[in-house]
């Protein structure tokens, strides 16, 4: 782990505060910078730190689209009718057994509140909708599936409505306009900013009853400086996805992908530091794993299959759910088929980075270039176009819009982990933390006068695949914005 | 968690000792039982303590085969030619990323030893084998195959031999015969024994340069009654299986199973113990879960198949690895598919439970029963059957021994978890300890004073894909006897 985040420090060893604030915010990315702006705006003299040198971290190497819905403005210019029922409906469907049905009942019914916080802060949101299939939407358009909404299970589950919120900005671009909007917020406010400072420790308070968290070390200048937090202490520090350390103990299976997407600074530590002070991590080998197959999304129109000559998903599923089901099949080799027109822009336009495993014109050819056996593969292929032919994919319920024969020549690329395909991934496990973000102890308490939120806290997104482009920054500012407001009112 | 055991009591704190000991063990199971017996044999005085009436743990409660090897005295008496380095090259490959390689490389190479003190101890096993493709030897028999040895793909990564040394005893009885064993070596050195008697925190000792886990304070007769290590504290007190709270919490996907295997007291208050102690609790999402299709051997001439209508696994692997790819599986229903005639003696010979689903003279009438497509049963069942004629299974590679035509009419149990197939689990997390069972900090140091066996820690058993039978007690006695060991070294 991190090694000075997992101590703690009595604060009777502390001899003079160097500083002193209401709330302390640890990490200044999407979370800690709703903390900080909703604490301020509770009526709390604030202070926002960050071990980088500026603000940031993840969010602003997002997309910062957001997960949002229950019928924002947005959905309705567009015409869609969500609720947060339905909203709640398909989070608590996939998020599994790991759901936290509170939690995620909070986040949809404040949705639309979140999304109107968010646009009085000076976040801009196009009233429009991006109608491809994606991962992001490159124009600034707003509105898009990024999720299972629309595929099997989950469009049995839910009433589907399309809750990706994207900026309004062209390209990839919507974290550092998210977060430099942020920062001129905190700025307009007079928040004190603290950068190049490395929390090092919590500092906990034993002489009353029950232990509290009072403050915060930090190594600022190469000096160990004393912070104080009168009322609380909001730990928004981001993931472990960079300390390998953590992942191989605690997420082995992620180690199978190749890109850990985050900043620098996921180290852990806030968790680490939550943990010392007698916090409780859970869901920690839970992660998200992306095979980023589309766009194109012509794409779709193939099929993914195991060594077994087997399909695994729907293929008109999120690329996350994708990734997920490809790290639980037998047998070392993936392929995805593809009809040699549906490849027609993939070199140009995909982020997947597979190579080409094979070609054919035949299914001999094609099972000899994969070196699969070439009876098991016409199997699959005809029972594939079996149902293709009868419009009705009875063995995944991919939806029919994605339905299109396999004919020859095909063309088969290589998705099995390490052989050149990209599969970012990051980390879905964290602190235990009530509604509120207060961090809660082995016995379900909370710990007084500390809270966490984003990543370096158990949040909504709980499995891989379940996951939705857009939930981790939503959960960030959501659970951000909650927890500074519940930090400030301690009095 | 487990409420009193996430706190500790500092040493300051305690008034007077009521008993003073150099090895406080915690928990009489199997590792406990060991460590006890280890740290005594070691020149310490030594104390063990459990919450129930009378000694046995889980150990007592199971078959307490034990997974050895690399030439015991049984495998050489039976042919078998077995190596440290198989058995480490075969405990490597089914522990998979998780794979603690010292761990492993320590007991492959003292397997032999250790089996030699079991025997010095008294444990009695016969100089024989058990032939059939059993879970547990249900004869005085000794030595059978109690994992994935010989199976795909292990069969091809290390030289297979039998490791699971069933004790001289008849029926499922190895359980009791190891305990009252172990407690009658414990009687006969004259070892303090408190039963009854509740764990409730470790003491620590902050005095020092470095914290020291000094004692453990006990409720006994509703009494909190403090008792010393000057030595060391061995944590034995078993997983957290019975804690639902925490099998919620880690490892969520086991709730599918129907029965927790272990005592009452496996609610995972050691594990808190030493979490709260500084320790680190890790691979607690994993956990060992069985489909027990057989015995009678004749049901591995079946097949499995998922609701897509797709095999998913070499049936004649292990039926743990069975259990763990079952529920990695898409959709919701398992079946196997058996012939009539293999179905023969289920009735009374299983364990499994699983009520028939349906019967068919033909393809039409069992997908019609089991509302499963017809073509995609058909196309599944002639693929398997073409494997068999050509005496090879391409797809998943069962070894050609369990290789059959599936031959109308044909039987399909309902192994869907919940609809009353018998699924037992239990888990695989613990405390992260040196090899020497030193339980260890976030920072990879040793706490002092502090030590961890059995299940409490995480060992040599991590995945449940790769778990074989007797690796459970086998780790439990090897671990706890190391760590009374080296507990008892400490001056």
């Amino acid at each position: 782990m991190f090694t000075s985040a997992n101590a703690t420090l009595d604060a009777s060893h502390v001899v003079g505060w160097d500083h002193q604030f209401d709330v302390v915010v640890v990490g200044y990315g999407g979370a800690g910078a709703s903390a900080a702006i909703a604490a301020h705006d509770a009526g709390a003299n604030v202070a926002i730190f960050d071990l980088a040198s500026a603000p940031g971290g993840s969010t602003a190497l997002s997309s910062a689209e957001l997960y949002l819905g229950g019928g924002t403005r947005v959905q309705q210019a567009c015409g869609y009718h969500d609720t947060p029922q339905a909203m709640y409906d398909y989070l608590m469907a996939s998020n599994g057994p790991q759901a936290d049905s509170a939690k995620i009942r909070a986040y949809c019914d404040g949705s639309v509140d979140h999304f109107n916080w968010l646009v009085e802060l000076g976040v801009p949101f196009k009233d429009s909708e991006y109608q491809q299939r994606a991962m992001m939407a490159l124009s600034d358009d707003c509105l898009l599936y990024t999720g299972n909404e629309k595929s099997h299970p989950f469009n049995q589950l839910a009433p589907p409505a399309p809750r990706g919120h994207n900026l309004q900005v062209k390209g990839d671009n919507g974290g550092p306009l998210f977060i430099g909007t942020l920062a001129a917020a905190i700025a307009a406010r007079g928040i004190a900013q603290f950068f190049d400072s490395r929390a090092l420790r919590l500092v906990i308070d034993h002489s009353g009853d029950a232990k509290r968290v009072v403050g915060v070390v930090f190594r600022i200048d190469m000096q160990e400086v004393f912070v104080r937090a009168e009322r609380g202490v909001v730990l928004c520090a981001g993931g472990f996805v960079m300390n390998q350390t953590m992942v191989e103990q605690y997420a082995p299976d992620l180690l199978r992908c190749t890109v850990p997407v985050g900043n620098p600074g996921d180290t852990g530590s806030g968790i680490a530091m939550g943990v010392a002070a007698g916090g409780v991590a859970i869901n920690m080998h839970e992660g998200f794993v992306s095979l980023p197959f589309y766009p194109p999304a012509s794409t779709t129109f193939g099929i993914f299959i195991n060594d077994k000559c087997q399909r695994f998903i729907n293929e008109d599923a999120y690329h996350g759910r994708v990734g997920s089901a490809l790290l639980r099949q037998p047998g070392e080799r993936i392929y995805l088929l593809l009809n040699i027109d549906d490849y027609g822009d993939y070199e140009t336009r995909s982020y997947l980075g597979a190579p080409v495993a094979g070609t054919g014109e035949c299914v001999v050819e094609l099972a000899c270039e994969l070196q699969l056996d070439s009876h098991l593969l016409q199997q699959c292929i005809e029972l594939y176009n079996h149902g293709v032919a009868r419009g009705e994919d009875r063995q995944f319920h991919k939806h029919s819009d994605w339905l299109k024969m396999l004919d020859w020549p095909l063309v088969a690329l290589d998705c099995t982990p390490g052989r050149g395909v990209h599969m970012p991934y990051f980390t879905l496990g964290g602190l235990k933390t009530a509604v509120d973000g207060a961090v809660l102890d082995g016995s379900e308490q909370p710990i007084a006068g500390l809270f966490a939120a984003g990543r370096t806290a158990c949040g909504v997104p709980r499995r891989g695949d379940g996951y939705c482009s857009g939930i981790s920054i939503g959960d960030a500012s959501f659970s951000g914005r909650v927890a500074g407001r519940a930090a400030a009112n301690i009095q």
